[in-house]
């Protein structure tokens, strides 16, 4: 049976991406991989909307997550978190696993953080260091607005740490401009690469933060990786040399494609697959900020959506994902990011429907596709 | 861009098969290769439907069809072919070319060949020795009847020699019981394997008839490449290695899913096809007797389907093919053969739509998607 992959990451990797990685490994300490580590990195660029340096970690997204807390945060010190799902949460848990004092601005599954809660946390805690912030929340399929965030941040002595992992190549980034000080993401989402690899980059004023940052930290120490790769031209310990190559080539397609094209793309995605829950009566748990990379739609009252996921995986090799944690049974969320087309929508929605039918849930058969292609039809 | 392959042969190539043929290559006089040829020549034999050997030659579907004509047939000898299409054409070109002499089936492109016709051929042509024949006509997209033909060669010495090119794989042959006596096929089709490999088997009378026949031949000759194949368990000239450990791999998985699953899955994308056709206002080449491996509808007048084919490809990324011949700029033919799922017709009827709708085609938006959905909501 053939597989198609739909969840919120690992997202699909194209056929080029996969015989770049297939190449014969080469030694890290060359200067052949100099010359495709600098590469990838300074393609990572236009991504982030920077013209710092884009470092490369050999870690899943929670790594560069992690670099960002140790790098900025000294143990004792405060800062602010929005806790609007899943990810929003595991910064809480970063910051008090090394020591800082965590101020949750709690936001419901589904909702953006209002800018005015953050002004308010931050006259609240006026010794915050930090505010640490999803552009993405992958558990609640939902957006926050990052620039507005960006300006209450830039005034203060408060480092705006964003996790862009299911935003960065999906939706414009702007980090310069919004005064983003620390832009994470992860390789298996919209940079259409096996998980492995992660990145960050630092803004002037975070720079400066990390070199007096005497948090204790090794691997993810960003002096000794800003000092290897960007004077020396290597990393610091042994890279993932076959997903570093990968990335200069899935960067390579991303940018041959155009970013606008790309963002478009994405956008278009996510309106076909909204438009698509709707027409099968299902609801969205982010109808007013929806994530352009992944849509969580509400299941049907008595329907667990497990049930729905595995029917989709099992019988259709259609693969999608659940809710996590609180939402686990009630959401179904599909990811649409990556080496993927407005026309695979068609193919989510139909598996979609046929498991929805087969599990009882009432609808007008055809409709979730019709509504789906009734918003592609504008694509090219 | 993505690209997506509809059309009717190549077809796409499971990631197991590609995996598989990537692997370092052997070579094809030890006793390792041996295994492997003997192990894919043993799997044909059920798509083949027969107890006889079935040889693999390094050609493509056309050297399989020439063996068949010059192993059966003698310079000076009679012959009658079907020609209900570009292929059909070919058996009598063939046989031209080796000196035989060809009696012409003319059969309407998209209609069955008439069992009647064949009967009266047979009357007109008593010396006639062989019955050449598509069961698929691919350029066509229609089946013509094989076991009612079987049933008037096998009381004559006339050989029934059939193209199972979009066949093989796609519906139940069954060559020893409706006695075929050459029955041929390409790798590239629902054999989920590039192109380059072909082949062939001879009914019992047929290999009589070839260890008599004169005709000269040297690549082709079977005798020598049955008494290689079956006693030597090797090739008579170098095989193509890699598509050979493709087919092995590439049978299992077709075996694994099961035959009347493999069958019902084509004729589900077949009929799903139809239906979007239909819904969208076009033609159907071969309403009567649709091949099951690819699907042909007609343009609507005064629309060059060129148009369509390349709408499809250069702005959607989705390949399809445009007729042959005759049928040029008249004919869209999607394939709908091998890796491929039910899911997946929505994909190219929903980029069908898209280009039909901007080369000024009128139709009610999303039926097509609409009409197929509800054809593929019965699958699994």
């Amino acid at each position: 049976m053939k597989k198609y992959l739909f969840t919120p990451g690992p997202a699909p990797v194209p056929p080029e991406v996969l015989l770049e990685m297939a190449q014969p490994l080469i030694h890290h300490r060359t200067p052949e991989f100099s010359v495709v580590l600098d590469s990838a990195r300074e393609r990572m660029k236009p991504l982030y909307g920077t013209r710092q340096e884009v470092i490369l970690l050999t870690a899943s997204g929670t790594g560069a997550m992690e670099a960002a807390v140790t790098n900025l945060l000294q143990p004792g010190e405060e800062a602010i978190f929005v806790n609007g799902g899943k990810f929003g949460e595991r910064w809480g848990k970063l910051i008090e696993a090394h020591g800082g004092v965590a101020r949750e601005i709690k936001v419901e599954w589904g909702r953006a953080v209002r800018v005015e809660q953050v002004a308010e946390a931050l006259r609240a805690y006026p010794r915050a260091r930090a505010l640490f912030v999803q552009a993405s929340e992958t558990s609640s399929c939902a957006l926050h607005p990052i620039e507005p965030l960006g300006a209450l941040t830039r005034e203060r002595d408060v480092m705006l740490v964003v996790d862009g992992i299911t935003s960065v190549g999906v939706i414009e980034q702007k980090m310069d401009a919004w005064g983003i000080d620390a832009l994470v993401t992860g390789s298996q989402k919209a940079l259409m690469l096996p998980p492995g690899l992660a990145m960050i980059a630092l803004s002037e004023r975070a720079l400066e933060r990390m070199k007096k940052n005497r948090a204790p930290r090794y691997y993810f120490d960003l002096r000794r990786e800003l000092k290897a790769q960007c004077e020396e031209h290597i990393t610091a310990y042994t890279p993932a040399v076959g997903l570093v190559f990968g990335l200069r080539k899935s960067l390579e397609l991303i940018l041959a494609e155009g970013l606008p094209q790309v963002f478009a793309r994405h956008e278009l995605m996510a309106r076909a697959t909204r438009a698509a829950g709707v027409a099968l009566g299902l609801g969205l748990i982010a109808p007013d900020n929806p994530a352009p990379g992944v849509t969580g739609l509400l299941a049907p009252e008595g329907l667990d959506t497990g049930k729905v996921v595995r029917a989709m995986r099992d019988r259709l090799g259609v693969s999608v994902q659940g809710g996590q944690d609180q939402m686990k049974g009630r959401l179904i969320r599909i990811g649409h990011m990556g080496h993927m087309g407005p026309l695979d929508v068609l193919v989510v929605i139909g598996a979609l429907e046929i498991a929805l039918k087969q599990l009882g849930h009432r609808f007008a058969s055809g409709a979730g596709v019709a509504a789906a292609q009734a918003v592609i039809e504008s694509w090219n």
